[in-house]
């Protein structure tokens, strides 16, 4: 199968329609979050190079340096998500004939779901800096591309949640469990804030546009 | 330009980076809720013509055809959004030298924003309702996709409260306040609800992966 971010976007709604789990809720996840981080560059770019906003000329660039990094980031991601998914169905289907099968097999799913948790978890950092970018341009971004900074910070924070759920559904699974505590615990910390964060610039973004 | 729904993933999120203020956060609101039909009718797929979920498969085909039936309504406005934008701007671009082209002008100005402001409140319509599809896929749907059904009620939502913001940009800036004030009303009715009906998938969707 072609890359997903080669795909077109119709071709990729059809693709995740389909009654085949990848792309699934994680590539999905991804896409959102790069939405976010795309959204707010351009907010940067229309606010970049405007006299009316020449002091924040300096933060904005920053602003912009980190959300293409990010977006670049969480695009790769859509595809390693489909990666990680399918590594741990292959070490589904080796073979369970022996007892060494059978351990093989184990240590392989296992390997294969910790792969599978430490995507999303990836996911869910890059969102959790999106919201933090999107926050910054909701308050110095251009006035008429404002409510774009809002869809950001929705889109990042929809994103992270997504992850979260995605890193739940392979922890569940992981008898190693000193990694699930220490994975659930750095997720724990990307979600402490983000929505308090994300209200924020929802809120604020809401009050310039009334 | 062509239609964003043909361009691939990457390209659309570079174009919507770029420093141009269509696509947007309107179209990017639109293709999240895609998203998250497109992830209801994955779930449902997956559900459809199993055994053991066989007593939820009539229920499963409904959700699954108006899920479909959303999706494809979402994805026409993704270019809706930027065909309602680029109105809105050929407007203000009218000539206003003379009396009469100023009153044009205004008149011209005053009809595309109110086309401005029926897409995205359509968009909140349509998202509304996946909301609403994705929590009884949280309920029913396959336990093994049932983070997507996760992933779709936060995309959906995400383009809920999106819609709203690209509903309160245009309707700031239109003199009818009537009309102003019947369509805050329905996008009120739309956003009274969604929240819980959001964490309640959410939580459903939590509780299964633990």
């Amino acid at each position: 199968m072609a890359q997903i971010k080669d795909l077109g976007v119709e071709p990729f709604l059809d693709a995740l329609a389909r009654q085949s789990a990848t792309p699934g809720g994680g590539s999905a996840a991804a896409i959102i979050g790069a939405m976010g981080a795309a959204l707010v560059s351009m907010v940067c770019n229309l606010t970049i190079g405007k006299k009316k906003y020449v002091e924040v000329e300096g933060e904005m660039k920053d602003v912009l340096a980190k959300a293409e990094a990010l977006r670049h980031r969480l695009t790769g991601m859509i595809q390693a998500d489909v990666k990680a998914f399918d590594s741990v169905m292959a070490a589904y289907g080796l073979p369970k004939e022996t007892d060494a099968d059978k351990a093989k097999r184990e240590t392989a799913i296992q390997a294969a779901l910790k792969q599978a948790t430490d995507v999303p978890l990836a996911c869910c950092q890059a969102a959790r800096e999106v919201i933090d970018l999107a926050l910054a341009a909701s308050e110095k971004g251009n006035l008429n591309v404002i409510s774009d900074a809002g869809v950001a910070v929705l889109a990042a924070y929809a994103a992270l949640r997504s992850g979260a759920l995605n890193v739940y559904t392979n922890a569940k699974m992981i008898t190693d469990k000193t990694f699930v505590d220490a994975k659930l615990k750095v997720l724990e910390g990307l979600l402490t804030g983000a929505e308090g964060a994300t209200e924020k610039a929802y809120g604020i973004v809401k009050g310039k546009l009334s």
